[in-house]
Parts: structure tokens; sequence; C-alpha cells
């Protein structure tokens, strides 16, 4: 159960929609936008307000101030050395991890600069990537003493095992550019380019059936942890569903009669 | 059980085999060899008549005319929309994939154009592909409102998560080199060396042990779906397997006495 | 239970400890430091006194002579074809491989040459991977009729599927650039400029928490076969644990202080 009272708290996160696109900025810049509860608690609650919202196709998960975000807020953690506190921490940034892939949207990360420990996660968690050739990645945990466990689930099913484990373990900033090479970040742009860059691409898949997308992403996180064969059994009963949607039966004739699509969302 | 039928219906797939090398062309060209049922299960039948072939060391996988495979045949879903026909559909065509894996034969896709959808599927459905500079690979279901969440099966099990999810959510035409660049693809040519690279692919590895590469290519697939350990219990039994096989004695005693060994499939 | 007469055959490994890391020698260099059952047996006994000594904080895997590692003992394998030894040789050459990956501290493979069949396995199942560029790595048992199965679970682990595909039907030798492009490897240097690379990395991993770092490293390994949820909660666990740790206090507390941090290993 969400706390209401961070719903309104719109200092931490902002919200904007145009044109379909939702973009959800993270918004304590002098503090790098770390993770603090709160912080956790308002980006927990805009995806559940997200996630309900029919006039929201597309995400973008966007950064104020001099960085993306820096992850956990090491002074909160310092203040809160408690077990109950920790565990609470840890739990609830986790599951607003799983909020953005279990969210009806896809999230895509506008990565315009640092994006470290949890921040460094928040973007492995979005479903695209996109970044600033000035925006740096890093698993620095291990440097504090505590090695990054959590933002490791994320890293390590975005990119290899040995370029995870030499983040992890090295702790050392990664450019853009690695990041890519990598596969953790889909583009790549000069730090002038990025808006656009981000907007083309959302006003791309905001174009498509938000229904037929929101299959889609769910197909894609519950298929991939399946073998093959099981993966296929499963695909197999989305395609079904899928092709008895509206909107399939619009896209297929629209195709033929080489035409727009006009999606009504069923 | 498969249909007799079509096992005659070499108009839609051809095979010829050379070299202890198969290869099979679908042959719908005017159609961009669209998979519709009959072609599906054309395929189907082919696969299990070279699987049960002891000639036969390596499959090619080829297209016929302008494309590669253009993925299910849209004006045959239009004209058959009822759930019988639509699940009998994607269970035949998934098990055709799976057909692939479960082949005793490695199988090397040779993409010289397009391979969209279930054609994308295809491809990366083989063990290898090769690919012309001017083939392209999409994922583009999401257009028609139909995501493609069967190619996905597979796509994501070549490529990383962002970079497939770029692919299914846009929809987009990515490059060959692209696709070699992400791991979809193992070898970009110019589009008039494509045959002769496949061809020396082909042709080296119909050089090893039939026997040997059938147990390693199922071992592969097996193994890679478990956990590491249980992974190594199964290959350490593989080996062992392996080992008492002639083959491995030929091969081990013709390396030690630094000549060609001579393979006799026992 | 390890065999107590390899316990001292400091021929076939040599160990020594500098700073914190300790360099781990194989030292069969005219056999290109073949994996024999003797060698097997004298790895896993030092990875054993390795795994239990505090002092040492980062391990540095080297091979002594012409070659990193070319594998098994093919002419050992050709006298001692029985099922017993064939059994006795995977099974511990496995737990070996696995004793890598369970090892309280990080390893890093310095492959200056040839890596081949279960050697580029045991590179491959190195956490972090170094080369010169002149290394090579191959999975060539196919040519012997004796496929690289069990390489071929950690290879699998490592890179794609196309490319470890590639590796294992071809059994081509192939550069440590195309290494390092598909990810199973971290770095590639000029051969004159390995060992300082490789000991600049140790030594900066060598200058984290050890308990850190291990917790990290036993959290790496088990949450990767999980699905994302359960490697979550088990996560949050590991984090809350390491949060517990007085490494992480001082940790955090230097951080925030601007200073270098005093590990104690509690």
């Amino acid at each position: 159960m969400l706390n209401e009272k961070f719903l309104n708290e719109n200092d931490l996160v902002l919200l904007s929609v145009k044109d379909h696109i939702c973009t959800l900025t993270l918004n304590r810049p002098r503090h790098y936008n770390a993770l603090s509860m709160p912080m956790i608690e308002s980006i927990s609650t805009a995806l559940d307000k997200i996630n309900e919202d029919k006039e929201i196709h597309v995400v973008i998960l966007a950064g104020n101030g001099p960085g993306f975000c820096s992850g956990h807020d090491l002074k909160e953690i310092c203040e809160n050395k408690n077990q109950a506190y920790t565990e609470a921490l840890f739990s609830k940034c986790s599951q607003m991890m799983l909020k953005i892939l279990k969210l009806n949207q896809p999230v895509i990360a506008k990565v315009h600069s640092i994006a470290t420990a949890a921040g460094c996660q928040l973007a492995a968690s979005c479903d695209l990537v996109a970044a600033s050739e000035k925006a740096q990645f890093a698993t620095p945990g291990v440097n504090i003493g505590l090695f990054c466990s959590t933002p490791m689930v994320a890293l390590t099913r975005s990119v290899s095992r040995k370029h995870a484990m030499e983040m992890l373990l090295t702790g050392d900033m990664f450019s853009a550019e690695h990041a890519f090479n990598i596969g953790l970040v889909n583009k790549v742009v000069k730090e002038h380019e990025l808006d656009s860059t981000v907007e083309e691409l959302a006003l791309k898949i905001a174009s498509k059936s938000p229904l037929t997308v929101s299959i889609g992403k769910r197909a894609f996180y519950k298929q991939i942890e399946l073998g093959i064969s099981d993966a296929y059994e499963y695909a197999n009963a989305v395609m079904c569903q899928n092709m008895l949607k509206n909107d399939a039966d619009e896209g297929i004739r629209a195709f033929i009669e080489k035409r727009q699509p006009k999606w009504t969302g069923s």
C-alpha cells in the first residue's frame, strides 16, 4: 500500500503528459536525484498512476539537474541504521524497479549524466535507454564497502557476465559509449541531441497500438525466464489472444490496404 | 503427424544435397517466402527428412527471390480468422522453429535480404547466421497491432534485452551490420560473397564428425537452460558418452599422429 | 576429498603472494599447461588454500611458457581410456572450474597466448579476463571428434549463443580482439602491457573490502540463475546483511567524510 502523503509531493518527481508521452522527471537536483525513501515512494506512486492511465502510451524517465540518478541516499541511510529501515528501503526500491518492468507502457531512460549504483539499476530497469555521450554509468558500491548487489540484478540481465563483473568489482565510471558497446544503452547521441532523440523514439512507439505494446511488453519479461519450449507454448497463447483484438484486425487490414491504422485500444 | 500431402510440394521448398551439405530453399519468391500454413508444413516435413538422413552433415537455409522470409502470410491469416486456425498456425510454426534446434545437423541461415517477423525468428532459430550486407532484420508486428511475441522467443535468446526490446517496440528495419554488432548474425559479407562464405562455412563444419556435431548440438541447447552446476553434471555425462565413440578415439589418435581423421560416424 | 600428495607438487602450479594479490601460475610450459589429472588436482588444491587465506584479496591466474592453457592432456586421455578415469577426469575438472566461481576472491585470467578447449573454459570461468592482443581462443574439440561440451558450459554463460555456436562448430582460433567484441574478454592490450594492466586491475580490486567483494561475488553467481523477482528478494537480503558489516559502515562514513576507508574485514 503506497503512502498517500507522497502522492502530491510533486517536488520529488515531476509528471508531464504531451502527445500520449508521459515524462517522469526525478527532481532532487541538488542531491543528484538520490533515491531517498520518499523519492522511491514518489516514483512508485507515479508509476501506479501512469499504469492506470490509458492516455499514456510511453514513459520517459529523466533526471533534473547535474545527475541522472546517483543511487541511494547515503546520508539518509546513515541516519537510519536499523534493520527495519534497511529492509524496507531495499524492498521498496526493488519493488519500484519491478514496477517499471510490469508497467503497461514502455519506459525510456533519458540519461544525460551520471547513473550510478541504484541509479544505474534504474536506467538498466527501463525497457530502453538513450544516453548523452556525456553520460556515465557505474556500480561503485564496492568502493564504500556495500557491494551493488541489487543493482547487479538489473545489470546482469542487460549485459554479459564479464562486463557486469568488471563494473561491479572495479566500481569505475564507464562512458556512454562503453555502455552502448556492452548492450546497456540503445542509443548514444550528442548532448544537445538527447531530447530530440528520445522524443522521436517516444513518438514512434506512441504511434503503435498501446494495447498491442502492453501485451508484448508483459510477454517479453515473462517468456524470457522460461525454457524455450515453455516460452513458445506461452507465446503461442499470447499471439492467439493478440490476434483476437480489434487492433490486430485493424492493423493487418490497414497494412494490406496500404493505409494508416486507427487504433481503438480494444 | 505431418500431412503427407505436403511431402511432395517441392514448389514450396527446394532441397538439394551436395558434398554432405543440404540446401533447403524457401520457394515462394513472389510472396517473399511468407510462412503460410503449407509453407510451415513443407519446411517441417523437409526438416524431418533431413534429420533422418545420415548423408547430410550440414543444412543451409536460404530464400529464393527478393526476400529471405517476410514472416507469416497476412492474407492467409485474414482469410482464416478463427481460433482453431490461429492456434494451429502458431503451434505448428513454433514446433517448426524448435525442430531446427533439435535437428541432428547444424543449420546455417543464409540471409541475402529482408528477414522480418517470423522470418527474423527463422534466422534467429538457426545455429549460425550469415548475412549479406544488404540483408535487413525486423520484428515489425507492433506496426500492425500484432506484437512479435513468438519471434521474440528466438530473438531474446540471441541478443541482449535492450537490443531485442528496441527491435520489438520500434518495428524498425535494422541493418545486417547492426545485427552483427548485437550478436544476431555471425558473419556479414558483400552481397556477391554470401554464397561462397556460406559454402566455405558449411564445408568446414561438414568435414567434422557428424556424430560428434550432433552430440554437441543437442547438448548445447539442453545445458543452456540449466543452472551451471546441473549443466556441468549433464555435460560431464555427455563428454563421457562422446569419449566412448570411435570418432573420438580416431580423432584424438589422428591429432597425436598428425594426420587427417577418418570418421565412421560410430 | 583432494589428494594430499599433490599439495606440494609446486612444479605443476606456482603460487606467489604480493600486496594481497596471489598469482597462480600453471607450470607445465612444455605441455602448454595441459590439464592433466595431476594438474587439475594441483589447481583445485591451490584454490582451496587460497579460499581460506584472508590475506589474499585477488587472484591472478596465469600460464607459464608459450601457451596459457591447451585444455585436457590428450596423451594422458589416450593412455587411460576407461570409464572410471574418464568420469573422474571430467568430474574433477568441472568441480575445479566451479571452485573458481565459488572462491571468496575474484579471479582474473591473464591470457598471454592460446586458451583452447578446457583452457578456454578456464579463462571463461574466471570472473575477469585480460588478454594480450596475441592471445587466441578456441573450442576445437570438434576437430578431434570430441565436442567441447564441458567448455561450452562456461562459454555459453559468457557470450551470446550465435558466437558460442560458431566457436564450437568451427573449432577455429579466434583473436583476442574478437573475444573482446563478443564479451569473453574484458581488456585486450599489447603484449608488453599485459602484466602491468593485470597488476593495475588486481591492485584496484585488492584495495576494496575483501569481505564486501566476497559477499558480492557469491551473490553474483547465485542471483544470476534466479527469476528476477526471486533474484531481487535474495539480493535485498544480501544488501541488508552487507549493510550490517563494519566495512559498509566505515565505507559510507569515509565517503561522506571524504577520506579513505580503513577496512577491517568485519
